[in-house]
């Protein structure tokens, strides 16, 4: 197949840049165009890189950054845009490269809900690509947009799926300890973070929860149903750079062992397992045994091989209690939690012939 | 009433340190003996002083650190003893004290499970200071121990006893984020914690459980009778200071509305308040309305009066959804959850007649 | 005397913050008036306090923020106006309370390098004062500008002062180790300091160099005469709340003892401690001799009485080689480096009946 | 030639984990032993592993740790051994591997003024290897030990040298920003860095004196003789992982301008780059124009190729004032100031014929 020539939206802030970076040398796209706002217009990544755990390497440091124009990119043969833009101002604009028949794949939340765009979660929900088929009639020219989720429920909804599946719980309680890149640049600041913890994210509960249900949750006949459980969150911000720990409760009625947990999780597989795209974990759930982890520091970057670091979730500390599981589960916030998740979104749909 | 005569152990630590200043110029309580081990020994106050927020008055920082000796202390009229021991050694010591007919109000885990020791927390459980009466017949010399409960748990209780009354749940959940001072010092590495947060803390959990149920139980008929309520905990270290964060959940039908449990949170008042103990914090439970509270760097140090900071315990973010209500709590872990909480144990003892 | 009627211009930031805590029950000025922009009309004190270290008392917390009018406040009588203004803004809206006839005591840069304009250190440069009077004339209705210096500056010259004098050296190399407070709020992102230091802050290091010299420097026939003094800066900002942390390096011939030096910095006295102003601290300097003093976290609260916490500077590790002084030196940035350093002033100003 | 058997003491510390990184896979050494104290014994390196930026492999984190025997590693036909000891016992411990014949490679500063013992920079004073040879004489069976220089004098010499070369300045200042691993593990206590800078570093300033003009110094006639420059450091720990920063001031009569200096600093190549040693990096000195460079979280692993990454040191913001120059200097403290140094020793060792 041939690659196709792609286009990444908010390429200064923190998840375009992890785009930038998942993108470089991609086998199926081709980005072509690094488009921001005309506040960072002519900059060369170079200029506005924040990924300290990131080496740029040259060739990409010296790509130039224009303003976003979803004709011209149509025009100039563009066939997939990836959208870092922050929530506030990717509507229209995601709405706008849709309409010039651009297929979207978009970290920001604001067409999470609307009813024929899919949050999709490749090793969740394949399914739910089906769904861009309602926009891509109802827009003019066939563009449509697919969502990733926000990054907490990826986590969550990774580590969730085959416990779900197996074991049929519908009760999840869950306190996160959210990572300063989770609030983009320059987002969070150090006068509130240092030496203490911020036990509010704007939003962030509610969405675990919504999300949450549409992730896991069925499309059919054309529409979503949400899955029938209940998601409860206390999000909290704490001083880590990438990587968000949560700490998760289930309630349950005959709950098996701790081992059949642990088997349960690391042996899930899911389509893009199947069909190898190229950034797909080998494993999506890695299960931890030491007391001590998983930790922001240790496994943010977990996943094989090196094209999918930062994409497999890390579970440890499984406890199961009398009508209770309790696990910490650890997803990095801005690569499976953000860039990673669309560009697998992207791979999924490439390879199922929709790009 | 006169003034007794009292010694700190473990004076060098952490605990030891909030003891020495929270007796300072105390009413009911005269400190003649700095104790510690050898290690320790000739040093001043002020040449291990490790607490940044207290400003160490000239008078305290040149009291002498001794070797920690039950005999020579019973001999110079010592009749109180508080305990800042690392569990690790506090047992035997303690013991050899209460053997020697000293009150110990010890803040180690040594002595909390014995069938005659009460862990005190005197907003909840007043009357089980009775329990000591067994413990003074079966020592030599009339002493005893009575301990206060762990840094987590005691923040916990606190803030669940009026909403147990009054809404009779019995299902807990609690993820805590944990300040550095619990774990003494040197404590933890900052290699470990610098841009990190460790989802294990030894023995935290289980002690959250056990000791929440003896001290939100009963005493009668000579015994402690647990509570019948399972907290189930998830404990994580973060790089604050001072003052555990936990975020809680609580299962339940008919769950009252946030006005109601903060209003029932709010007017909560114990014996110390009724007693007008010198250590009381006026409102044991302070709930803010902010969206961003509580946070340690702000609310650690809760509680008036000036006696008293650090004795309150913080609720904010009271939510109330279908059968369940999420809040989040913070304790000051070295005062309310450590120090001051076996201060306030000795206070009652003294106002009822038992130091 | 009575009390002067005084308002406060950025009341909302860090500065403006501090100005209002230490402006609080003072004996000479009587606050009316917490202004800043429009942004924050309306909010009460308590809605934006950033300061975790200070109790904000309920009665100072309610005060309203209004928006800043030279005449309005002029009208109201008041008489000294406390600036925590951005430079950015500082310019005009400090010369037009000047120009309404009040006297300006501002921390902001925009007019240090003025002709007739102080840059007052009162223990230093008191005698600079008569410089307002050019101003007095020229001005429209009789009001002025006093400045303080810069933060770092600040500490730096009073450390200086007393060992010019006695050794007449003119050669000073010193690195800085900045507080996050130095930046303001939301200031310094997280995600740039998070387990990192940044080399590098905007004009500061030519500041130390050009107020250094024309604080140190005199005041003869109308003109400023600058010190022959040079001081070479590398500025860097920490991880650290409070508290700017100086290395200080002197080349000089016939350097004395080390011992010689701490006497010559600790028995240091100025005008402030003659006239017993309010603020000032019994002793300007104070001199630790552990190995690890000073440290940010444990000093940048040095002075006394309570009033005067934060304004004396603290120096330790002198060290004395061959032609050469080494020694660190600390400075609390918002307070003796900020709003104390203008409220000093004033207070000095009021003696002198210029208020 | 023929790979040589290699051994690396002190395995579980944070040296022996760099050294254990550096030389898996290396194309002249072959690690056949990892040995620590009993305390380490039948661990693996899994186990220990403390270096959260090395994604450690399977085949390296498998191998056992065993404790340190210098007759048996000498009679398993080890030639050559890295010593990561800490100080305290390194010295009898090299000196019995040294005459069982070992060539001993240290980071360890036991033997750093031993007068046949070189204190070795390849890029500086590959000559001082000569030193051996006196050292294999009195040794029995003709072992010897190098040692690499201290971390923070490793970096400032580096960035000396060719200047010193150029323009004979002698008088050299330095603050240092020193990074927690430089401690080692546990080495600094959370508590004491959170939100904090420590000045003062155990013996740091003497070593950067003594060092620096044994390093820059020359070796004839069977002696080392120091260079005659004067270097007066402040050494502070501040919170940061990796990489020591360094604010530099030098004094000099007609130094010349910033562009001179950086050229000559980024033209500078030593034996290393001209033998092509496998860690050494092509450019030993990186030379950034950005006013906000270098930075520890950046900067610290700067070099290239992959095998010398943070075996470069970046030197930022030069500044030529009057008879002064100043820049900021980074050197990854563990890598080329520590186990990296020593292995570039090594390098350096067997290229000309000593291994």
């Amino acid at each position: 197949m041939t690659k196709k020539r792609a286009a990444i939206l908010g390429s200064s802030g923190m998840i375009g840049q992890r785009f930038s970076h998942m993108l470089d040398g991609h086998p199926y796209f081709d980005v072509v165009a690094y488009c921001a706002s005309d506040r960072s217009e002519g900059k060369r990544l170079s200029d506005i890189w924040k990924l300290p755990d990131i080496e740029l390497n040259p060739s990409l440091g010296s790509k130039t950054i224009t303003v976003t124009d979803a004709a011209a990119l149509a025009k100039e043969g563009v066939e997939v845009v990836f959208s870092g833009l922050p929530s506030e101002v990717a509507g229209p604009v995601e709405d706008a490269c849709a309409e010039a028949g651009l297929a979207v794949y978009s970290n920001a939340s604001s067409h999470r809900t609307d009813p024929d765009t899919p949050i999709l979660l490749p090793e969740i929900n394949p399914d739910h690509l089906a769904a861009i088929e309602a926009q891509r009639q109802r827009r003019r020219k066939g563009g449509y947009i697919v969502t990733n989720a926000n990054c907490s429920v990826t986590g969550l909804a990774l580590g969730l799926k085959p416990l779900v599946d197996a074991f049929k719980f519908t009760d999840i309680c869950v306190a996160t300890y959210q990572a300063l890149s989770g609030a983009g640049y320059p987002g969070v600041s150090s006068l509130d973070i240092l030496g203490n913890v911020l036990p509010h994210i704007k939003s962030e509960e509610e969405k675990m929860g919504s999300e949450g249900r549409k992730i896991l949750g069925g499309f059919s006949n054309g529409r979503f149903v949400d899955a029938p459980i209940s998601i409860e969150a206390s999000c909290a911000r704490v001083a880590t750079r990438d990587g968000h720990l949560e700490a998760v409760f289930i309630h349950h009625k005959d709950m098996p062992d701790a081992d059949r947990i642990a088997k349960t999780l690391s042996e899930f597989r899911g389509r893009p397992q199947e069909l190898g795209l190229p950034t797909a974990p080998l494993k999506p759930i890695i299960v931890r045994r030491e007391q001590d982890r998983p930790q922001p520091k240790l496994d943010a970057n977990a996943g094989e091989p090196a094209r999918a670091k930062g994409m497999a979730v890390t579970v440890g500390r499984i406890r199961v209690g009398k009508d209770r599981l309790r696990f910490y589960l650890l997803v990095h916030n801005t690569i499976r939690g953000g860039a990673g998740g669309s560009v697998l979104n992207a791979e999924l749909a490439y390879r199922e012939g929709l790009i």
